[in-house]
């Protein structure tokens, strides 16, 4: 058996926590529902007592490398603590490094979603050939990370990777976090569904409303299929969805000039309905892009992990985490051996 | 003496050619127009009399580390032929990397305008004190330069670094690069005096078109004269310059968290007339910014070494080619004592 890693994905809908040996195989998941465990205190309860069978089941195989923990919203890097968070009502400022490792008596790594979901991306995913890439998460909001040379790109204040929140419309829509027309307001699920409840004229709009009041809990993914049949309202929606993301898509080839945009996450299901109008944007508006031949371009594809990226990249951070340690641990042999 | 670097700064005004020393000091420099030399064969035979005449001054007392140019426009950086350049008309697939090593028997860097002015602010201007940081230079067109870690990131084909051409306005008027609404059509030379010519109605056009025809080469510093002395038509021109401007550090900010955005160049003159529209723009649509204390949060400033960071980022790109030159040098010399 190989050595392994625990990777965890807590998310909105569920806590998914799961063994990855080291070529990225996935040995066992378990996936339990968020909602009916309510309080932080008993998501992390469950979250330790998955790892820790996790690690019962396969620790007499293999070495387990370490824990990784995915989670969304803003969170301090340096004291492990989860700010707040869009998709966890209710978390405010939990220091969920300091609790995970008091339970289980052991280091963990924390990081966010989408740097997670990136990272997984990069390892055994669309970015196995590149060593730079960015990849925007679509969800209830726009989220994103950004490889550059092998390693996440965290920023100053470990804040980098917000595209959702570039400016595609000056005098745009306003949006949650105080600007108009952010990306997030035409790509995001929240905003895709506020626009399909609020289309009531024009081609495909009756139809659009009727099914609106026909399924309850209409998803982005109702919508999906209403355009793929063909609904002239809701392929609008998307394809709005998709110049949005093509704009911000040429902007980053123009200032990063990276081989890779990758587009994930759940609305990432629309694909073929709004990636036409992705690489439409992008020829227009990034010279940079034209100026490649199509063989060598900048390549913008979907993700090819589903929603499991976060889940191999919370895993993978801990892999990483566990050879810098051992890097660290071995140069500083290197000095004791060289005074003795 | 110390040992020091030349570096040329070609532009379309003027050929500069500085001897530097390894602390950054200007030892000498000379400036020759470009004009009245017409093909790039006298350019380049001029600039190599430039580097020799410096290199014999100086050469007794210090050790030459290297040769940095630094020149406009598209470079292959591979085979350091000048693609093709706005600023050095008829100047289309030169080799200048392999003339001027010809013509001085040495081998020299090469690299961008931009590239280099960022990289001399990097090193003794503005960016003194931070890892990474963005630079704008804001001339007859918007180019620019990212430093990440210390180093020039160049992106995967070399032209990384182009927020000119990020979109502002999706609508908005057309760009030379085919795109619509690019920030370099707010906030470049060009653009900014055909606006100014353009203004024939509203408060302030009457006396802007009076200046326009008093005015021979009316330039970006006249509108900038006029703006500050109260004229609402030219003070409106640098508003939209500075909102495009905020726009994009915003959508940096949000992407890439850097703690320092530089506005570089000569349009930067207008610093005092359109800074207020950066910060405002910045403030309303990065909330990554506003999450940051105000004692910690990005630096929004303006280029410290005015003309000049190009010449000096010129000398340090050789300085440094120099530096890894000897780091490659005794890594080889570690492996062959290791073999003996």
């Amino acid at each position: 058996m190989p050595n392994f890693a625990i990777g965890v994905d807590l998310g909105g809908t569920n806590l998914r926590v799961a063994a990855v040996d080291e070529s990225g195989e996935l040995m066992k998941k378990i996936t339990t529902p968020v909602k009916p465990l309510r309080h932080s205190e008993l998501i992390i309860a469950t979250m330790c007592a998955d790892i820790r069978e996790l690690t019962r089941t396969y620790e007499s195989a293999g070495r387990l490398l370490g824990i990784g923990i995915a989670i969304p919203g803003i969170i301090d890097m340096a004291a492990g603590v989860l700010r707040e968070s869009p998709n966890l009502p209710g978390w405010q400022n939990v220091p969920v490094r300091e609790e995970v490792e008091r339970l289980l008596g052991t280091t963990v790594v924390l990081d966010n979603d989408a740097n997670a979901a990136v990272l997984g991306e990069y390892w055994i995913g669309s970015g196995r050939e590149v060593e730079s890439m960015f990849m925007f998460t679509l969800g209830t909001g726009v989220g994103g990370g950004l490889i550059l040379n092998g390693s996440i790109w965290r920023g100053m204040t470990g804040m980098a990777g917000e595209p959702g929140h570039m400016t595609f419309l000056p005098d745009g829509p306003p949006c949650a976090c105080g600007n108009n027309g952010c990306v997030e307001q035409f790509a995001g699920a929240s905003a895709i569904l506020r626009k399909a409840r609020q289309c009531t004229t024009g081609p495909g709009a009756r139809e659009l409303m009727a099914e609106l009041r026909k399924i309850p809990d209409f998803s982005g993914q109702d919508l999906f299929s209403l355009a793929a049949q063909g609904n002239k309202a809701a392929a609008g929606i998307f394809e709005e969805a998709g110049r949005a993301l093509g704009t911000s898509v040429a902007a980053m080839i123009n200032l990063l000039d990276l081989p890779l945009y990758v587009i994930g996450g759940g609305v990432a299901g629309g694909w073929d309905i709004f990636s036409p109008f992705i690489f439409e944007e992008v020829e227009r508006r990034s010279f940079v892009y034209r100026s490649q031949s199509p063989a060598t371009r900048a390549k913008i594809t979907h993700a090819l992990l589903g929603g499991d990226g976060g889940l191999f990249g919370a895993a993978r951070l801990a892999m990483l985490a566990a050879a810098e340690g051992t890097n660290r641990a071995l140069q500083n042999d290197d000095v004791a051996s060289a005074a003795t």
